[in-house]
């Protein structure tokens, strides 16, 4: 089918970007020996999941359990659930799930360890465990080194966990490269006071669990790192190029959409607004704007409703007509992919593949 | 089964402030000859646009076609597709749906009548249009009473298409109701030269459809309004409460969420981002946060990542620990129901109904 042939608004991904976004940071991981476990919450799709293990990624990461089981039923079977685990409905399909595949949690409270342990005992499984720290986020994580081991020794006395290590996410690293070696500095210490307290305390630590797509080739100069988890890298998005970190070429994602009213003078009305893109904001500069139109980079994407898209066409010398189709690349790949069942895999214009979002709507 | 036994992220309803919602603006309509035609794009729910029928209402109103055929399949014949078709595929299912349904389609172009009157042709079908003029929002509409009737004349010439009135939507008057009568007198104006302008061509008008939830109850000071459309009435949401339309009491829906992680100084984290809520923003004063905590209004819905939400409870003095339930009011709760597969009605704390959301994911 040519993408011609698509109903909009459809979500399509260029395969030869993205298979090269894929294979070039597998390249980077296997050359700097750092394990590559891709965050799945990006795409939610097993097809894709496994290709990046079939590029080298040693198993794979997600958010919920829920994701974790449609990730598992498609044969994945080593997953880290990057997640506080706290409720018992939760824990015990975590335990479920443990009984073949290796489970891996991270958490930052006694109360996560004890509700996961129960469940894992009453299954007779064994939950890997890495205690999650705050390097600068303050979004989850515990604050300190000494907090970190006080954690990791009531994980250690929990029946049925196994303590692994440490994960930590760099969120608040999102910037251009030189500004994330400055960011990088605070974060190298913390950690190497980390190892410190822990080698003391004659506790080993296995995996080190960190990075994100922005920070993914800074990776070797994280002291310690063992694994990472990048999620957007093998499609970015408008807030990558915003931040830096790639150019418009590397970006393999866009949302087709169609022009369904011209009528109001200075704008041209989209069929996709906050229920195709999501409504997440730019991350970068001004915060302005909910994608970047392929076709006319002067026109701003200003407005939305939940199914219109309001572009700003006054700095434009494009001439809009009704029906005709337009390329846009969200703001966040991650939320985009989220709103739709199905995405398209494009190669010369083809249609070359389509893939159900298996995870779609799986928030438990 | 009791609430505490939903699995969290859940979206609950209260049925009797659901019921009690429905039925007042149902009477307000009865009351003032207005036709109510709920905008079921904010629930997507097959069984609630029916109930809604039951208290009144005289058909529905979707936003897309491939919401219609969800409606038409659960036995909704009478059905207005607020939003201009102008692509080839949808045209042909909206003549399919044209068949066995009274399909009206509202449009701002000749394009959109052209490609509608093809595939309506084709299948030897009729679909009812209506005119959008734009009365303030500046989104979709024809901007003069001239181009009205210029476009209505156009309709009436294609082949398979009957010309029914004039569509509008307010958008713009989301404000308390002293203010919304201000903004009302240009929009009044607006229309009696609609009305004027058709009148002196000889053109009736039979229906004149405007309304939304925010100026349901202002709907009998519209000249010559036939019936309405609002959405988001049988719930409310954050921003009806901001927009001082509403009080929290009447507020029906919430999501229930868990306190995953308490580490970082001032915060909670919840179960629940942008991926359980949807990132829309707050229309009202200052614009912040993502939500109202039903049990601690002195928490901040600050911020939210994909699965975790922010609270600064800086200024609260509630103690929070993980594993406890909160519920959350949503800014908006069409977008958030949209991110569900399923939510559920509850009475007196028991889980009464769970409906599927079985427009979620209709984007076409």
């Amino acid at each position: 089918m040519h993408i011609d042939e698509l109903d909009t608004p459809a979500v399509i991904v260029d395969l030869d970007i993205m298979e090269r976004n894929m294979q070039r940071l597998a390249g980077y991981c296997r050359d700097h020996s750092v394990a590559l476990r891709p965050h799945t919450k990006t795409h939610k799709i097993p097809e894709l999941a496994k290709l990046q293990i079939q590029y080298g990624a040693r198993g794979i990461t997600v958010a919920k359990v829920s994701e974790a089981r449609v990730m598992r039923n498609a044969g994945i079977d080593d997953i880290l659930i990057a997640y506080p685990i706290v409720a018992e409905a939760k824990a015990r399909e975590l335990a479920l799930l443990a009984r073949d595949t290796t489970v891996t949690v991270s958490l930052d409270s006694l109360e996560a360890a004890q509700s996961i342990s129960l469940a894992a005992a009453e299954r007779a499984v064994r939950v890997g465990i890495l205690v999650e720290v705050d390097v600068g986020l303050h979004r989850c994580g515990v604050a300190s080194p000494e907090d970190a081991l006080t954690l990791a020794r009531k994980v250690l006395v929990q029946p049925n966990l196994d303590f692994r290590g440490i994960m930590f996410y760099p969120g608040h690293m999102m910037a251009p490269l030189a500004r994330q070696r400055e960011l990088l500095g605070p974060v190298n210490q913390f950690m190497d006071e980390v190892y410190d307290v822990f080698a003391r305390a004659s506790i080993p630590i296995q995996v080190v669990s960190g990075g994100s797509t922005p920070t993914a080739f800074l990776s070797a100069e994280f002291h310690g790192l063992t694994e990472i988890r990048p999620g957007m890298y093998p499609f970015y998005d408008r807030n990558m190029i915003g931040a830096e970190v790639v150019a418009v070429e590397s970006c393999a994602l866009s949302v087709l959409v169609t022009v369904v009213s011209t009528t109001v003078n200075g704008r041209v009305i989209l069929d996709g607004g906050s229920k195709t893109f999501s409504s997440d904001r730019f991350l970068a500069g001004h915060g302005r704007g909910f994608g970047l139109v392929v076709q006319d980079p002067a026109a701003e994407f200003e407005a939305m409703s939940e199914e219109h898209g309001h572009l700003s066409v006054a700095a434009s010398q494009r001439a809009y007509r009704v029906g005709e189709r337009l390329r846009v690349i969200p703001n966040h790949v991650c939320t985009t992919i989220n709103m739709h069942e199905r995405i398209h895999g494009v190669r010369s214009g083809q249609v070359e593949t389509s893939w159900a979002v298996a995870g779609h709507g799986k928030l438990q």
